[in-house]
């Protein structure tokens, strides 16, 4: 039984990530901050969680969370780096939903983040914590860099294709829809309803933050610089991402068939990755509440452009699994500890 | 380990079940049947339930079901009457989701559901499925008639007022609002979400079906006839029934303190009903996809009307999860058997 | 040709002030107000009114209202009566959207909305504009005090019934539920389509502030005091309020027959209020847009309960539309001027 | 004043004829024909049209349609190409809303529409109905094929750039978004609240119909054919299209401002195109209810990928509304004759 503590329990990832430790059976949460909060019952906030979780909302002490075995940070961009370099010295394991560690370059991190990143010598130790990719050195990790939402979806669509060279690398396209609980638990305008439903619009085309996220991904597996239009978009409803991703393959790299095979291959293995028959139209729904990430291939009309289908609930494999998952990688227990919960259709 | 079969499993509720009972520790999914897809993989025809399930639906065949130790029935009303008994005669439980055998009177169930019933002879020994008024009874049943959803939100509600006699049982509302999946999985125009988004009616106020099942139980908690007007609508989302009730309490009988520690004692030791504090404004969206009935209690301005808030998810405790906690305490399984998932917020 | 100004215009009902006004014949919109936006264009603010509104936003100037034939205060209660006295006295027409001059009693405005009331000499002046009862006050009327939009159709659903004293008033039910636009466009958690979508509750059930409103018309409709148990709720859609009342009618006072006939009668000359064939189940869907109200009626099983389901948009004949007829009103026009367009169906 | 007649007026787009023909200065709707409902009341059957329309349903009948000026063909696919003949001989316009003489090539028809054309020699006289490229050939056509919801989104977002010969007509790609509504009004599970609620997802990626279509007009624009991948996905809201267009525009054949310029003077004239100011996000809300299209460009850090998104509500310009503009301009009749209606937002 280990102890865990979660930084910033009050927003959407924060609530997931209560909501599957208070069924995993070797963690106990023992530690929920939230400055605003302070005090109040976990379950006051969140009537959702009554009868399971017996927590108080405390401030982020940096002794209470020391006194944990994992520390999980769901706060926003910034905040993160300000107390990790002290928790891994007091041999807390760390795994970071924000943005602070992803990227591996720390200048490029300032300009997409808009400030200094203040303990930049631990980006070479942090992992990207997507184990489709990087399991064996999550194992071996102390800081682990929760990949964001578009970035999940979005890789491990591309990644067989990239992996094995047979995708023009200076043509990918991204085309992301993602539910509106992406945007966190924030008073904004935007994202009323009465905003947002019966709605449907783009937004930061001409550059989101999770873009160089996800060149830097895509890069690692194909070896090489890539050429990414990457264009997100929000869908009138809560949770769920779906990518919808192209790739220009010439017939005479590889078919269709030899591509299905390539992915089922690629993710026989892979217990939250699972390939559907190609031509299939995989449902946000399908893996809403659950951990995995569903994928399809096709070749419309057989050109030469292959249409990958990717989706994923963005708080769970976008998020708060995920981070469960590279938790149970962290500490030897069995990989879908807490995730077996299965997606709540209709 | 028993086994269980489905019969009539491609509605909301079989697939429900089959979402609840895969992780069921002490349950086997057996046999699902389906006419219209017999043949069919289930996790084909619901993606939702890939590499959790691995069954083929089949025919309705007794002989299979009869290898069964439970059998639900979510089919259409009329079915399960129809098998019932030769289940019964081999041994078989039997927990029916449908309504053929939720009214004590057959007269009024011909009258109400537009049939003759063709085994009124096991009406008196079906046992109505609600745990928290038959426990014992259904501990001991061979055959459970699982009750609709609209009336587990209103008898909830109503029970402890009426079981004192606090209230003018002549003068009982229940408004009651529910998702969209309660009327089914069926191609049928009104329930498009072109017919239902951004759009609320009320609709069977002259009379629903479910209003003499009502009327049933509530009598029985009473202990005298009511009077209840039963008024449904139908909301544009998915899952959840909101039952706001009223009841007219004179001041001398009881104070709204004496009420609110009324329902806590009643339901003191009920796992799956939560009473909030009085006041609280229960939301169908903190028991989404969780068993868990939510009800809170208010007393408008001081005057005689007392306002019941009962809050569930139609197609867990007003369906499929009720029936696996009537299995599980048909067969003696702690009664929270896979029934622990917690409510999808947000 | 009148001007037209408008204090407040970037809230929702101050949004459908400019659609409906845009394209009515006699009003040129000619000031539209915005502390927080002044300077910028009303139609980059909106670009649903790009090529029709040539308008930028004005920070709030007496003088520049002044000259203006008619004011529309679409503004946060409390800021209306700041100005109206002065607006009042150089000639210019007040229609009120907020609440400040609704209740006729300045004291119990204070202890609803938490503010002292600056010019309650203005309250017996100002006439409540509900159409179907002050047409007349409302022709020859400097400032209206546009209803409230629970109000409106709870009013319009009860009126016939009380002031042919059919109902028993002590015992009167509103059971409303309400897009959730109806809370304005503000900045605030509770209104997040992560926080509304997929969901259904009550609030305000303790005491809401429409309640003395409705009290107040009730009772000058009946000419007794009422006894109203008034709970809102909130609905996962933008438009729409679907208000479900319900009246004890003993027997020998009417049949369902004669109250149909007294509500066709009652509105017979309303061009916006439409009585359906009794037994309909009226939808919020079909006057979405549209200034119309409509009510259908029932007796459920044939009791003493009469249930009366009332629609109408929130935006449109719940505010901004009532305030545009009260305009044509006060003004001469036509009374249907600018309010003609149909409901948007599906 | 002209007399028209919609054949099949049951679905969706007639019912949006009847909204806006309803309050057009020059029309009367003489003829609304349904098989299955003949005999109705048209407000019966569409609350939402009482009181402006005053039509019963008829069986189509070709005497009495001959008698009209006008006949929209609101039709499924199949059903205009039997009357055409008949009533153009008769002198009366038609425009089939449906796909019946979209495409020029009656063999290619065939295969895409599963069954044999029966009168192919109207194809080269039908005019395809889109203003903003063929508006003078309208104005002299008896037979209008009006466009296709997807093909009026894709083509005005593409045209400006293929005209100039701009993009690489290789490797277009058309990742676009449609409300529910698209699918037409009928009972079928796929389009069920409880299957497209909260739920998001792609289909028809090997071959959606309107793919001959769109590459048809693409070919003309472009004057050399072209290769379009063309990915439709269900949003989970009633009405709106959001195309995002993906075009390879090498610099040194245009910057991002003179492509803005370009667009601005394409669509100077057009009423119902509103090109916006480069970098703008539009949404499909700013246009729900309305006859326009709005666009926006982006050309993302700067690449060769020009990034173009095209907004329409696809009952309105992406059917009933662009059907109006068309027969406005076969009659002579101002341009947007009906078709002032602003935006319902929010």
């Amino acid at each position: 039984m280990i102890r865990a503590g979660i930084v910033g329990g009050t927003g959407y990832t924060g609530v997931e990530l209560l909501r599957i430790l208070a069924l995993h059976p070797n963690v106990e949460v023992a530690v929920v901050t939230s400055r605003a909060d302070a005090g109040t019952r976990v379950d006051a906030a969140y009537p959702s969680l009554r009868g399971v979780i017996d927590v108080v909302f405390s401030i982020p002490d940096v002794e209470a969370l020391a006194g944990c075995d994992v520390v999980f940070f769901a706060t926003p961009n910034g905040t993160a780096m300000l107390m990790t370099l002290t928790l891994l010295d007091r041999g807390v394991k760390v795994i970071d939903l924000s943005a602070d560690f992803r990227l591996k370059d720390a200048a490029e991190w300032s300009v997409w983040y808009g400030m200094e990143h203040v303990c930049p010598e631990l980006l070479p130790e942090a992992i990207y914590g997507l184990p489709e990719v990087n399991r064996e050195a999550i194992k071996n990790a102390r800081l682990v860099a929760n990949p964001g939402c578009y970035p999940t979806s979005v890789q491990l669509g591309f990644l067989p294709l990239l992996e094995k060279g047979l995708a023009d690398v200076g043509q990918l396209i991204a085309d992301v829809k993602s539910g509106v609980s992406g945007a966190g638990r924030k008073a904004e305008l935007a994202y009323l309803m009465s905003e947002t439903g019966e709605s449907f619009k783009a937004y930061a085309v001409s550059g989101h933050r999770h873009l160089p996220e996800i060149s830097q991904g895509l890069k690692l597996a194909a070896g090489a610089s890539v050429n990414l239009t990457f264009v997100p978009h929000l869908i009138p409803m809560i949770r769920g991402i779906h990518a919808t991703l192209y790739a220009q393959v010439s017939h005479n790299k590889a078919s269709l068939e030899e591509i299905q095979a390539l992915y089922e291959q690629r993710y026989a293995y892979e217990p939250c990755v699972d390939v559907l028959p190609s031509g299939s139209h995989p449902d946000t729904r399908n893996v809403k509440g659950s951990n995995k990430c569903q994928i399809s291939l096709h070749q419309p009309q057989g050109g030469q452009t292959i249409v990958i289908l990717s989706v994923i609930d963005n708080l769970v494999k976008g998020a708060a699994g995920q981070a469960v998952q590279n938790m149970n990688l962290m500490f030897g227990f069995p990989e879908l500890d807490g995730l077996k919960t299965l997606a709540l259709y209709p």
